[in-house]
């Protein structure tokens, strides 16, 4: 991880990795067997942290507001932003970029996207089943476009680094209306 | 730009684009010292068109709706990643992952975006000027927020590739409420 966000996928192999895990060449080959395996692990696990913050925030009753589903998303970018060892959100720009050009990490990040695009998904549909949200109003747009507000959040604070969490979110929720109600 | 949209920045040499261009290595070094001002002049060809429409937008009276600023910028997109010969939009990708690592190319990407983001910023203050945004609201995080649903839009249409334009748009549009209003 600490290689791929300081140099991105292109420029580390698998022999850097090996010498920078302090492990033989056969005991990294034997957990991942490529670069495309050692993604596709950073990915699972990035996933997995997400889930268990919605499965909580879906669980909610009443309805989550959409504001308060994206700030679920904007909290866990800043949770792998600073928790360290290295800034997780690096690693994921460098894997839009890998994805473009490579099937295999295509793939992965196609898979792991539709997941928490699917989140929001949810917290819309059940928006619009509570009559907050217009029910002509495509859900599955819709959250994309709520996902959109997590994705530029990552890729500004990285790239242009004047979004700070709590005003980026009140920012969010003033455009979504107070309430988180759209209708 | 085709090998850049093709195979990223680090992929491409400078041979690599002697090659491709047809001329001598003396005539593209003439314009170009590096791959890093070749970077420069794509954003500036980019940038030049972008503002071309938003100076139009901008002097609109009444003030533009929130959602037209947004719809003017995905349009751009979806114009620079239609009208060939290369999708422009994955150069943009690739210069996101590139800009982590590669001041020069940071600095070029940071010019840009804020430019860019800076339409938002006119867009916002007039509108709040006008009653039509809470007067408290922190215009430039609000200018954060909707070049955020360009970026995700710009990324999901690329990874995803399940957001038509006038779909996602419309999303966009319940979301920040019927006519742009936002209070």
């Amino acid at each position: 991880m600490l290689l791929f966000a300081d140099n991105g996928f292109q420029a580390t192999g698998m022999a850097d990795i090996v010498a920078g895990s302090g492990l033989s060449a056969g005991a990294v080959y034997r957990y991942f067997r490529s670069k495309d395996e050692l993604i596709a692990a950073i990915v699972d696990r990035v996933l997995g942290e997400v889930a268990a913050r919605y499965d909580e925030l879906l669980a909610q009753e009443p309805v989550p507001d959409l504001a308060d589903a994206v700030q679920t998303a904007l909290e866990a970018v800043t949770t792998f932003a600073e928790k360290g060892p290295v800034d997780t959100t690096r690693i994921a720009v460098q894997a839009w970029a890998e994805a473009l050009r490579n099937p295999a990490v295509h793939a992965v990040a196609d898979k792991a996207y539709r997941t928490i695009r699917g989140y929001f998904g949810q917290v819309t549909r059940r928006a619009q089943e509570a009559g907050r949200i217009d029910p002509d109003a495509d859900t599955e747009q819709l959250a994309a476009a709520l996902f959109s507000l997590v994705l530029g959040y990552l890729l500004q604070r990285l790239l242009l680094g004047d979004v700070p969490t709590p005003d980026y979110s009140a920012a969010v929720r003033v455009l979504l209306g107070a309430g988180g109600s759209v209708r």
